[in-house]
């Protein structure tokens, strides 16, 4: 299938829809950034690699590095990173401290900020340099030199994390971070400041929909089961308190994070990335789902 | 891919292996199955139809007739079933009566009890003779006048259904039941006392890996659509609180029942069904899970 | 002191006052009260027998009636019903039924609505002829044959009573309700449905001033120790969430109910009932609240 | 009533008594005083000052602290305080958290962590150097330059204190922590710190007994009403999740601190410490609310 027409056109009517979402107004950096940005972009298993829009022009991928960060950890630490986190759905975020108590600490996945919190916790006693070696993984699964963390975001997101604070000394309390929280919490905001556009974003996810491996030269990233575990991660908890919204309208595994920006993955054939910063309720990408929803039902191609 | 023998392999290896799960003690007819009873069936698209085991000997289906009560009431109401429930995984049960006071008496997803109840509402609002034409659907479906309720089932589950009656009655109280609770309870126990064996089951789902159509005749029984948003559902919220693991280590949508029946479905290729009556924490069939698992390693076939 | 001419005039005030409350809804028969009712009658230790405004016109006592069960099954039982019901007030309304789940059944207090029917229960499985015995226990203390259920305020209720019939059933699967839920929410709404005026309730609950004893003729309905400890779970329990409220503003051990009625007792001294209709937000009487300050106020008589 | 008789006779059962409680692990200061401490002083309004046991040993008051910190808010703002932080018991530890979301970070009373820490916030806006002006306060009511902070125990408390960093990066986040806060949380744990012997807290705390003035020279600490709030704010909420027990069993106000003191008031007659420092499971003094129990059962003196 040619996706070039099909993106151009709905790219087009997505674009002329009123966009009903939202800046996020509590990152104050993350609040200036023009609402009116949207980019596309794709590439597939089988060459394709097309965008539209604002699909060169780097923004912050926030959560969606939380994917990058639980890879990394998967692979230094393998099964037993699932002794530290779980892998459900966590219901409405209403409960998330509730739950957390309940649960004695381990989070109900790797992508909600508890979860998240805890992976880079574990990056941090694996790593012997963290924030290096993160950037290094992930530049070289993209071979893109060209990803980094912005300082700027960094620096306004821990101005204004009390409640990211709170989660990890909370956590620490119950017994599931081992590191300092203050230095876990610098990595996390560090993680969450990486910079790319759309290209970046679905060449550096195709291996997710490869198997595990990279396109390039087949070097594996993770086994196919792991790869596997990773698409179903996201296909149930990807998307903050809307993952079913998402499996039910789009039908595909994916993660959005709160700059805008959502990647999906068709196993064996393609990742996508779609931006536009306006958010809906739920916090994701208004236009971005918008986009992905008519993607899938226009191409026919969803995993269900 | 010719699935015999695989099936065959696999069902031997799990048959011989130690159950550590356990029978459900709360429903006393349940409690009194024969624990031992292990079956496996699987129909394909391209016909094939094969069972191993305990295959042909029918049991209480329970929560999996959810997604037949859940379909009718989408053929009859189409999308507006939406607005009385909702399509995201629940968390942990924990919480559910406190999601629903928040949630303003709107179940997370139809799976739940609560929101199965409120399926049940619909259907009695919708139809005249909800118990008879709710079995005519699911005969009609599977073109097998064999499939019954079980009177002693329901009448089993009636005697201790204390916690339903209290959600049914809960439910109505925030204002999103309808008819009398008594009533919609008593259709919701008959619903979920039908019972099949391993291939009524099977070849019943088959219509979802089918896009919504019958086999047979091609009848739709839902839209393409609705077909898709019916599997991305269970695969989301059909395993309980273990929605998230079964989509991790199985990787198909799918749905299991207190009575140790599982159902999945590999769209395009097949529907599987599996019965065994132990069950692990979670509340899902303890071998059922097992032979799925490794079902979809050793054939290589998930959705992601 | 002589409080006749000082509940004169706070009544004169309090009656001016613009009344911000509201009737309560969701009881019919409840709703059609005239609002403008207002009653106030103090009963003392030193013989002062006095009332103001419609302190002779009956109403629903309500929740004030679980104070009467609560005594009569201490009665019965002695310290052995609290192992069936707590003494620690609740916390918010919102959280009710999760604490039920997470305290296995067992209710926060008796006055909270679990406690209540966990109450019923026990008067359930311990009188022959539970409705009869309550009503005379109740005359008996007052020596007042002119006490009666309402047959139709228990109707209203238990027409909507969907809450209730959830919470009954809720605590029959913890366990913690030994009789069938339908016959403990009958003697319930009957209990929650005796009418009094204010000169029958200030009259009825002076013993609780006298240590346990009737004033009359001493005999006591609980010990000294007994009565003490109900006293406290007023205080502590006795307003739903505004119990901390009242024992800050008013001082007094008492308790209201949904009827617009609040008694209050000072020990060694006097018990004090007061009536008008429309609540407050937290569901308290909004004058008898302010009545009861200021009147605390200006006789500067609190407990504390 | 003579007190000193009655007190020794309880003191020797008590001391008897096997102490069922335990020292609390998580201060690791705390966990290393002699479990056998045990001391009793008592101060009344006719001048008995009376002690027996440890009571000239000074331990750290720790919650007991709470009661000052707010009476120095409170007589600082006046009842302007209350928009800050509400006056109603809790309910249970357990979903505290939770609470604090619903209600918007207004915390449900000033004593239990979340509200005390809104209070050092108010000291902090409201005070010039507020950790030796809070200590000024506390010497100039009882006239005793004797009372320090302990910088041991409040460097303890600081290195383990991850759920109370937590709390108060939640508040923040919610917006009813003004300041920094690490500075919040640093007056917090020196607050809490203070030393005092039981002769020391019985003689502080007299003036409530007082209706806010001081013995010695009158001087209102306090207004009438303002005591008497603060003594109902004890009853409903000064022992965690047993204040219900504590009115219950003992019937005066009071608080208790995790260092196993408890302070109890008699409006108009007397105030009394104990200290024991096992605590029993809900984190109050086993022997001193067993002592406190026998004394108002013994002297027939609780405020019900």
């Amino acid at each position: 299938m040619d996706f070039k027409d099909i993106i151009q056109d709905i790219y087009k009517n997505v674009k002329a829809m009123e966009d009903c979402g939202a800046l996020p107004t509590y990152i104050p950096d993350l609040a200036e950034v023009d609402p009116n940005k949207f980019g596309v972009h794709i590439t597939t298993m089988d060459c394709q690699n097309y965008g539209v829009g604002d699909c060169y022009q780097k923004f912050s991928i926030q959560s969606i590095a939380k994917v990058l960060s639980l890879i990394l950890a998967y692979k230094l630490l393998g099964a037993k990173i699932w002794e530290r986190v779980d892998v459900e759905p966590s219901g409405n975020a209403f409960n998330s401290l509730l739950q957390l108590e309940v649960e004695k600490g381990i989070p109900r996945n790797p992508f909600i900020n508890a979860g998240a919190l805890v992976i880079a916790d574990i990056l941090l006693s694996e790593l012997k340099n963290p924030k290096a070696e993160f950037l290094a993984f992930v530049r070289d699964i993209s071979n893109n030199e060209d990803i980094n963390y912005s300082s700027q975001i960094a620096a306004s997101e821990k101005e204004v994390g009390f409640r990211n604070i709170a989660l990890c000394n909370f956590i620490k309390s119950l017994g599931n971070i081992k590191n300092n929280p203050a230095d876990v919490l610098d990595l996390y905001f560090d993680i969450c400041s990486l910079e790319m556009h759309c290209k970046d974003l679905s060449e550096l996810f195709l291996f997710l929909a490869n198997n595990g491996k990279k396109i390039t030269d087949k070097t594996p990233i993770l086994t196919e089961t792991q790869s596997k575990r990773i698409n179903a991660l996201m296909q149930t908890c990807g998307f903050y308190d809307e993952s079913g919204e998402f499996a039910f309208r789009v039908g595909l595994p994916g993660k959005s994070g709160v700059g805008g920006g959502i990647i999906a993955i068709y196993p064996d054939k393609y990742a996508i990335a779609v931006w536009s910063p306006k958010l809906n309720k739920k916090g994701n990408s208004y236009k971005g789902m918008k986009f992905l929803e008519e993607f899938t039902s226009v191409t026919n191609l969803s995993i269900f």
